[in-house]
């Protein structure tokens, strides 16, 4: 507790190196799809868990990850930094915190990690379809949430516990 | 043969509006693991073959993924462009061309693919240890390639025959 791992040092400083580039919190995390075959998407990076070298990422509970991950709780994420051309891969087991956790301190994991998204953030989980409101029909504005209430039932939790880290260069 | 899906020209299309970044052509490349588990890495896009949408990439035999295709066949590209936020999910068969394929015609497309690449691509197959040149401690300009000589046994063709495409915008 409270030790930094020599790879989440070098991570950190990466981020701050490419920090300049809006798409630096973005990774690409793979998943074992339910037809047994690979699947794979871009997620945003939303911090370490308090102390820890956990990674947390925000999702949305309707999405097939979340069935993908109670078929198969493993996930490799694949971040790639394109200003410094280093990349991690970094895989580990996933656990998926959504608001039936029995867990009252995952719980509240959960709910710091919804206030800590911006609201434009947060509104997604209330569309007709998860991840994509800006496509969907309906504009965004036609809904209304109230910023002081917590997560919603669809806003899930995911934190990936690292197993194995390998940092690599790309060449250029 | 020839024509062109509506996939293959929207690809064509973000790759074009973000030409201007070196990093475009990489996309994450997710496997399963011969462990079970997912595996993902980040590759370059070599092209697609000749009159049709499947997709090249270039790779070193000794790399774990060759051994992980052996066992399932299967990937998903995740190609995320950074600068129109636009996502491509590619998931399909893979097939390995190496130096031993008995197809001439897959020989054929596996010299042309090394003669289209750099000779400091080429060059990083001659290294002790596949991908990684740069960090090895002999340096590469010791090794010498003659440019009119044909793929080395390392020098390995994935051409990935798509399945299932799925575009969708990344919010910002």
């Amino acid at each position: 507790m409270g030790t930094v791992t020599q790879w989440k040092q070098l991570l950190l400083s990466a981020l701050e190196s490419n920090s300049h580039l809006k798409h630096s919190p973005y990774f690409q995390f793979a998943t074992i799809g339910c037809n047994g075959r690979p699947s794979n998407r871009s997620v945003v990076f939303r911090g370490f868990e308090e102390n820890s070298d956990r990674i947390q990422i925000n999702t949305d509970c309707r999405t097939r990850k979340i069935e993908e991950l109670k078929h198969c709780p493993f996930a490799e994420i694949c971040w790639y930094f394109s200003d410094s051309w280093e990349q991690f891969r970094i895989n580990g087991r996933v656990d998926v915190i959504d608001g039936s956790n029995p867990d009252p301190e995952k719980l509240q994991q959960r709910e710091k990690s919804w206030f800590a998204s911006s609201l434009k953030s947060r509104m997604q989980y209330l569309g007709p379809n998860p991840g994509l409101p800006c496509l969907s029909e309906q504009p965004l504005n036609e809904f209304f949430l109230d910023p002081s209430s917590g997560p919603v039932a669809t806003f899930c939790l995911l934190v990936l516990d690292p197993d194995q880290v390998q940092l690599s260069a790309i060449l250029n």
